[in-house]
């Protein structure tokens, strides 16, 4: 499977991807050259990332049927000091809220999409180190 | 230098990153559980890569005053069969349009941002094969 994307250069640091048949405006803050009329390209990995296992994630609880909660994802990453500038560390922390959810189908969940499905996970492994971590209701769960 | 992403699911496979001080919606076609409100997670990674290549190319070819021209990147990602599915090939192709281009300046451009100054390229060089090519008015360019 071949997937396009084809993004077009508009003016000064303003770019518009076009992927899925949505636009996407990419653009630098204001002190850079940029007029902020998007976010900057690089952390789109990291917004990737948290789609891409937070699908995984809502997918695998629907089957074990778990319901009735609230689920974010953070992500903080840190960049080397040197050009080529990159993540050499993302942190991923998953927290969910709810009033009756099962630990361990939750951190099976993310371990699941964490270590076998999600693509972006996998591609980002071989750049960077990733440390997850899983909330619920606050306290980080453990196997 | 810590770049932190928030993303809340909102429903479905409908997510919605915080990045930059923007808003970005992640879902899935309707054929697949989603509502096609924003793009497919995993293609914002080759966005990520147009958008970090194409600001460094514009910058070094305003450094080399290099002007009136037209831009744009298509990138076509091939993806394996197996899960994690992840791109095993990445095709990158830079397009300049202009009438008065020189084609070793713009050639340079793109060597010096794919191989030394774009970080989304390093990071994604380690996942995948990544191919790029550069055509000035629809003419390959090669050293």
């Amino acid at each position: 499977m071949v997937t396009t994307v084809s993004t077009n250069w508009v003016k000064d640091m303003l770019f518009d991807a076009e992927l899925s048949g949505h636009h996407l405006l990419m653009d630098l803050d204001t002190q850079v050259g940029g007029e902020d009329k998007g976010p900057r390209p690089k952390p789109l990995i990291l917004a990737a990332l948290s789609g891409c296992s937070g699908m995984d994630v809502v997918s695998i609880l629907e089957k074990m049927r778990v319901k009735d909660y609230q689920f974010k994802i953070d992500v903080a990453a840190e960049s080397t000091a040197e050009h080529p500038i990159t993540y050499h560390t993302i942190n991923v922390d998953f927290h969910f809220e709810g009033s009756d959810l099962p630990n361990d189908k939750v951190y099976r969940a993310v371990e699941l999409s964490t270590t076998k499905y999600c693509g972006v996970m996998a591609m980002l492994r071989k750049a960077a180190q990733i440390n997850v971590k899983v909330y619920v209701n606050g306290l980080e769960v453990t196997p």
